[in-house]
Formats: structure tokens, C-alpha cells, sequence
């Protein structure tokens, strides 16, 4: 069985969802790191790749130098797939270069900086004829895989109502203040763009509940809070939802909920029962 | 030690709500039933109040005749005060009269049928210089009491958000169809007033919410569904909250969430801590 | 409609378990409390009593006293049943004392202070033609009559095994050494009679695996512990049991479980499926 | 950073935890499959190893092939740890030939066949001067690692009283009557030796209760007994357990626990608190 060959923009020491991606990809076995640029740092980047046991060769000290470089490489050598692991600023450029090279993309949560940027990636996408694969990592596990068997399979009749919600409480301080590194790009608009917290997790509820329920969300009414004084993006937001079949729900996302670890969770109420967490609950009469 | 004298209007033989009273009385000890009218029908009234071991002379066939017996009864053996646990549209009437007749009142949630009668009774019970409760029966609750005590000793520091929580399942379906006759008057406007679900649940959760963090909804922003077809009120809704202090909250309460029984649930989250239903949660630096 | 008329021995002021007897006895309505003695202290006794509400005539200063003046009262008027709510070492003489003198008994576990008694008990309480209830409090709860009843539907089939367990921490230290009163009586083998933590608790236990399985244990193994240094009575064991069908179980009874707080749980599994705490599991096959 | 070099005697297509050991392995990246053979079929072997993507000449027709032929390849090539993955009949005699061939030994639970095999297996492998590790899954979880640890650091205090329980109910049915492979050979004394539920999972369960307490257990006295009729080992056990340091236990295993899925848990109680599964509970002294 032939794996596929990997490359890596970003992920190198010191940051936290490369090594993720890296797991993931070996748990499956489906595909072999093969060439990466682990940092903006050349020197930080070259003793990541070593550490991962890459070539020497196919370490790399930009994005583009990769892309480059492996292009050249015979067909049978070159990297297939580049996963992009960048803070949201470095989004956009790397992963619309790699499709454009002729690369296969896979671009970690939230899309781009900005939603212009979003719109001009998905273009750049349908036009290379690559794959592109943004990456929500709660989609993948078995729970959530079920939890949307579930939907489909129609063991809860027509959807009418969902309940979504991601706490956390980690930024219930000033954290930023404190030289938290992942505070502070997390916090930073320059680094984050627009949204904080709703970037940040709330992205992950609202395709959580997109996914599960197999519905679109059509229309929303959002409030949404910057809690800690000083903070320059929202921490904290709840939003009403309306979903393309007239379900109705809500979401919520904090980062202030304090003593709340990670604790994403979903609700789906459909006609014929319903689904609570772990829960699956039918009603008598079905 | 001298119990006080309790008389009832409702809460005869079918009914709900006036056995709880009449149990919640006996736990404490601190009342004796004395005398009642248990519903508008004087035999049922009669075999109620007989049932529970009164003395027939003092089973009314309304509460016109209530009040106005018991009040000519020697000030050592009339009734003290009336608990008064009829449909909502029943409430604002004998409500007033009581007060007026000079008996101390309880009044079992939602308040009146409208928001006008509301306030009608508010100054009546302001002029009668009687004392007027409104029960919501879970401020009973010793783990309510607690988290109430919780917030107000500042464990949790000030209070930045709320989320609470009344999710049940039993009206999936057009209940008020086949009979069922909690269902009938709860979805019927005439008895019910403007507000279902809302009305009959929503109350429990916005009172849970203010009774526990001690602060009062300023702003709200609600998004209220009928989601059975040929309901006439409300089965479903979610708010959007802003309280006093600057806090925001989520109140979710819905009667279409298949599957759910009665699950009130609160959350709060303050500077220093949090408190998700019976869990209190400190941050390390407390 | 008539209430049965109690008197109580026990549970004056500084007691515990009488009160509980007296609440739950109002919750359902069906007694009046007429007459007690309700402490060794004469004192004590009458004061609890008029605080309870009962006439002072009907406070007596001792069992021997109460059994002796109610039997002299008319029909209609004397104590029906007794509730005896003293500490262990005091069930036996006035529980056959009240059997033999007329009135139907009320006593609450363990049933007595030694084995001897608890057989010469059953010999009066049949030779007494009276109502002999021994009381273990878990078994009014609705949980626990459900559980009982899925047993006895046969939704779990033939019951093959049983796990029960009562941990509790609060005898973790030296307890009965720093005045703590509920302490000492339970470790003091002059009170409390030959079994400490078994006695104690062990009993709810044993009880709560005969009563919802409907079997009757014919066998066991038990290792019991003496687990804080200088306490005289065990405070801590386990149990392997059989049961009368051929079914095997374990229970489980601790009072030095640190950090636990008074978790009696039960778990029935049989041919068909089981039952776990508020959990019932049926297999697909059935 | 150099990979260990791997080789699996067992694990091939059909088999159950040669996958897990795969892919743990995986997840730290530590090591790298060389060579296998995955099946007493030749055939079985071949495309299991083929599909994970080995070299066809390191793929072997027996594991004494593998031993010979691996010793015979350059050091720097050769196979370094033989991770055995074979029914529990077949643990012995692969362990002890892999050590005498000088490879590193990783063997699943349980050790061998009967208590004689084990112990040579252990002289064995103290002769041989190699590395031999016996994996119970559940030790490489993270949580158990920090129960272990919060023991370790003394957070509980000297402990007093263990816990440990495996309900599984797979095995409520004749299961091994209807062709269930993994129920046949876990039921047959030729290939599991003289233990079924105990060897299966009590194992787990008495190796989860010594490693998290860092304490042996001394003593026992157990209660095995086989439930489903026909069957011909062991399917349901309790045991009452002393540890060296004086504290005692109880250990429940069963596979015929109606409706449990796979629900090893522990508890553990000190002086000073106690672990209730991801619990911990410190009392208000300490």
C-alpha cells in the first residue's frame, strides 16, 4: 500500500495543532511526512524537520522555496498534499500558492484572516482542480461521525431544534498581558483578524452543528462581548440561529466561562427524538 | 408552636399544582389548610375538601364566598393566608380579591394572564399592605438556595455570564389533540394568556437566572417559535440577555426538545469561578 | 378521611433520624402525631414535644409512661402506632414493649442490638397480632420501587448478578475522638451493638439488593476492617454474597471512603439486562 | 532522530489488538514496522504484511523464520523488539525464543498460558538480558497515568481502601455457540488456560489496581464463577483483595453484566481523599 506524501507549512517547535495533524495522519497510516517548512525561523525550522526525521534536504525555509522545489522533484518523489498549520494571517498566501503549484491543500480552521480572502481561496481552489480540505478537528471523531449517522439515517424525524455550545474559561484573565503565546495571536486582530473567540471555537460549533444536522444556517442574530478589559477581540458570544429546513437554534462560545476547560457539546430535537451528547433518546412512539 | 392558617383556591381532585403547595406545606410544618375552594365545580370543590380532612363547613362552593365567610370567622381561627393555584387566567381575580379581603396571598406562577393585570395587582397588593408571594418552585430547592449563596458570598467574583436552561420533550407532538388536559390549557391563549412555553417554563428559567445572580434583566432579544403545526402558542424559544451589571446571558426553554423530561439547568461564570449546575469551579489563583 | 394516629419515642431536639420519620409521615398525609416521648431527658422531651405542637399532657417522660397512659385514653383518641427512632441499644425494650402493649410498631434499622433480640422481637411481634415495620429509608424512594418493579416484571430476566455499595467518607478520621455526637454513638459498642459500618449502612445496602431483586442472600463472605486507629467498631468491609436463585453478588460498605459523601447505588444485571443506578439496559435481543 | 526498528509476531487480517499496538506506536512515532508475520497461515501472513506495506522478504511464514532470518541481517537493519500479539496459547513459546535470539520482548496480556509457563518466561527473560514488557492497554492511558501519579505524590495520603471493576456484557448469550470467533477462543480452555473473565479482563482490572496504587496485592479470596450454561470457563468473578501496605480491596470482573459495554473503572481512598474515576476529591483538612 502506497502512502501519501505530505508536506508541512508551519507546526514546527513551540506550536500546538501541527503536532495534531501529524498524529492524525499516522494513526490512519494513510500518508508520510515527507518535506516541510516548520517555521518562520529558518534555524527553527530546520531542527523541527530533523526532529521529525526528514531528509535534510527537504527542509525547507519558506513556503515558497517548497513549493518550488518539489515541484521539481520526480512525479514519484514530490510531495501530494501540503497541510498548511500557519496562525489565521498565514492562511490565505500559503495554501492558494500550494493549489496553484499544482499541490493538494489541507488548511486548518478558521479559512483565511478575512472574508474576502475566504471568497478569493475558494475561487483559487474550484480553479486548480486540487483537492481542498479545511480541517474542523471535532468532525473526526467516531462520537461526532455517529451523532450525524444518526441525523441522516432519520432516527430523529425532521430537525427542529439545535443547541450548540463551546465554554472555556482559560481567557477569563488577562492572559495576553501575561506573555501567553497562545493568548496573545489568539487575542491579537492583526494575527487573528476580525473574530476572537467566535474565530477561534466558535468556528467549531458552527460547523458542528452544520455537520451533524446535515442544514445550512441561513440566518443568525449575534451578540457578541469582549469581557476582560483590555481585550481588543470578543471573548465571549451567543447567537441565535435559523437553519435552512426552519429549525431554529443557538450557539454559544466563551472564553470567559471560568473553570470551563473544552467543553464543546451539541443537542439536536428533531420530530421523532432527540440526541443530548452521548445520548440518544426516541420517543415512545417511534 | 402555632401554625398559620392556610385557605386554598384550586388544587382540587385532576389538578396539579395544588398538591405540591399542600405537600411543600406539610414538609415545613409551619401551615395548617383550613379551608379552600377547589374548583369551580362545588361537588368537586366539596369531595376535595373532604378528602383532605376538612371540616365541610368551611369547603366553598366559590372564592367570592371564600373571602367573605372566613373573613366574618373570629380573627383567631379564619384564615391567614390563600394560596392560590388556579389556570393562569384564573389568577388575577381572586389574586385581588384576596388582598383586598385582607388575607396575605400566594400565587403561584406565571403572575396573571397579562402584563396589564400584572401590574393592576402589583399596586393592589402594594395598597393592601398584605404580604404577596409569587412562587417559582424551584427557588425552593436547597441546591438553588446554595447557588444563590454561592454568588452572593462573591466565590464566583462578579458575574459575567448566564446560561440557563429548561429543555423538555412531552409536547413533540399536538398533545392538545388527543385530549391531554395539561397540554390543552397550556397551548389554549384563553386560558393561557400570550405566552406557551414561554409562559409556563421560560418563567421558571428567567426567575432562576435572576434569583441565583441577583441581578435583574435589563435588555433581551428573543426568538420565540410555534413549532407543532396547529399549535396556537408558543412550544419553543431562546433569548439573548443583558443584565444589570453588564452581563450577558442564553435562556433556552423549549417543550419540543424529544426526549427531554424537565431539565432546568443554570450556569454562571464570574471574574473568579464558575458554576455549572451542582459543580463549583474555583480557578487556581482564588 | 381519617389520619392514623403516631406516637414517637425519640427524636427530640440534637436527633436526627426522628425528624425524618415525622416529615416523611406529613408528606404523605396519612398520620397526626398525638403523643411522644421524645428524649431520656424529661426535660428535653417536653420541650421538643410542645415545639412539635402536641399537648402537653401527651409529652410523657418515658416509653413505659407513654404505652401505660395512651392505653388508658378512649378508642378513639390513643396512639394507633409507635415510631421508635432511638439509638440502636434502645429498639428492643420499647418495640416489644409497645408490641405487647397493643400498638402497631414503627422501628427504624439496624432492628436491634444483637441477634438474640432481634429474634425474640419477631416472636413478639407475631405473638402480638400488631403491625411490625422495620424501616430502611431508601426503599421509599421512587427510584428504588421503579427498580424493584423492573425486576419484578421480568425485564431483566433471571437475575444472575448484584453489586451494592455504600461508601461515605466522613468517618475518614478519628471522629468519635473530637465530639462529634453522630459519631460516637456509631462507633460505641455499648450503643451501637456489634457491627459499626455494617450496622450502620451495610444494612441499607444488604437491604436495598433483597428488596429490588425480590432474592433473598443464603450465603456470604465478608471482610470487615477496622481502618482508623483506636476506633472500636468496623468501619469499613465488603461482602460476597449468594442469593437464593443461584445469583452472586458483591456488596460493598465504607465509611472511610474519603471524599465520598453518601453514594448508596445499586447495579442488577440479569439474563435479559440490567439495571444501573438510574440506568436500565435491555439487549437487543429482547 | 532513529525509529526503533519493530517486528509483530501476530495481528494479521481478522485479528484484534495487533492493530492497537500498531497504531499506538504510530501515535509517538518512536518505532518502525520491519518485518512480521501476522498469521499461523502462511497466506494470511503474507498479504497482512503486504497491505502494511512491508517488504515482501520481511514478511515470514513463522516466527521461528523471523528470529533466524532477522539475526542474520546487519545490525543496523535487523529487527530490535518483537511486540507478540498471539492468543494467550500461543505466548510462551515465541516470548521465550524471541529473548533466547536476542530481541527486546513487548507481549500482550495475559502472560502465558498457566502460572508454570510464566514463571520460565520470566526466568527467561532475566537470563536473557533483553528488555521484556507485558502491556495492559490501559496503563498508557492518560488519566490512569495521572491517578497513578496524584497516588504517587501522596495527595490521597497512605492508602486505605481500592476499588477496581470491568463489567463487560458481550458474553450474556451462548455467544461462542454461534460462530463468534472473539467469544470462542476466550471461552476454550485449549487456547485462553485456566482463566476466561479473569484472565480477559480481571487481569486488566488487578493490573489498573496495583499500578495506580503502586502497592501488591498479598492476599485474596475470590468468588469465580461461570453463569451462561454450557460454557466452560469463567464468565463473571469477584475478589476481595489485601495490599502489602495493609490496605484492602475488591476486584469485580464479568462479561456477563447485561448491557455494560467496556467499563473498567477505579476508585481509591487515603487518609487524606480519595479518586473516584476523574474525580478527585481532597477533604477540607488537607
Amino acid at each position: 500500500m502506497q502512502k501519501l506524501r505530505l508536506g508541512m507549512v508551519g507546526g514546527g517547535m513551540g506550536a500546538f495543532i501541527g503536532a495534531v495533524h501529524r498524529i492524525a495522519a499516522r494513526i490512519d497510516d494513510q500518508y508520510e511526512l515527507v518535506c516541510g517548512v516548520f517555521s518562520s525561523s529558518a534555524e527553527n525550522s530546520r531542527a523541527s524537520g530533523l526532529m521529525l526525521g526528514l531528509s535534510p534536504d527537504r527542509v525547507y525555509s519558506s513556503y515558497q522555496e517548497l513549493f518550488e522545489k518539489e515541484s521539481q522533484l520526480p512525479e514519484d518523489q514530490r510531495a501530494q498534499v501540503i497541510s498548511i498549520v500557519t496562525p489565521n494571517h498565514l492562511h490565505y498566501e500559503p495554501a492558494r500558492q500550494a493549489l496553484e503549484s499544482g499541490f493538494h491543500v489541507i488548511l486548518d480552521k478558521p479559512m483565511t484572516f478575512s472574508l474576502q480572502e475566504a471568497k478569493d481561496l475558494a475561487n483559487a481552489a474550484s480553479a486548480s482542480g486540487r483537492l481542498f480540505c479545511l480541517t474542523h478537528t471535532y468532525t473526526g471523531y467516531p462520537m461526532v461521525k455517529e451523532a450525524r449517522q444518526i441525523v441522516q439515517e432519520g432516527r430523529l424525524g425532521r430537525i427542529r431544534k439545535i443547541y450548540v455550545e463551546y465554554p472555556q474559561g482559560w481567557l477569563s484573565g488577562f492572559e495576553e498581558g501575561s506573555g501567553n503565546k497562545q493568548a496573545s495571536w489568539r487575542t491579537n486582530p492583526d494575527q487573528s483578524g476580525a473574530a476572537g473567540a467566535m474565530g477561534d471555537i466558535g468556528t467549531h460549533a458552527f460547523n458542528l452543528a452544520e455537520y451533524v444536522s446535515g442544514l445550512e444556517v441561513t440566518k443568525l442574530c449575534a451578540d457578541i462581548n469582549i469581557v476582560v478589559e483590555g481585550r481588543k477581540l470578543d471573548d465571549d458570544g451567543a447567537v441565535l440561529l435559523k437553519f435552512a429546513n426552519g429549525a431554529s437554534g443557538v450557539l454559544m462560545a466563551s472564553q470567559v466561562a471560568a473553570g470551563e476547560e473544552n467543553n464543546i457539546k451539541i443537542r439536536v430535537y428533531g420530530e421523532k427524538g432527540g440526541l443530548n451528547g452521548s445520548k440518544v433518546m426516541q420517543t415512545a412512539s417511534c
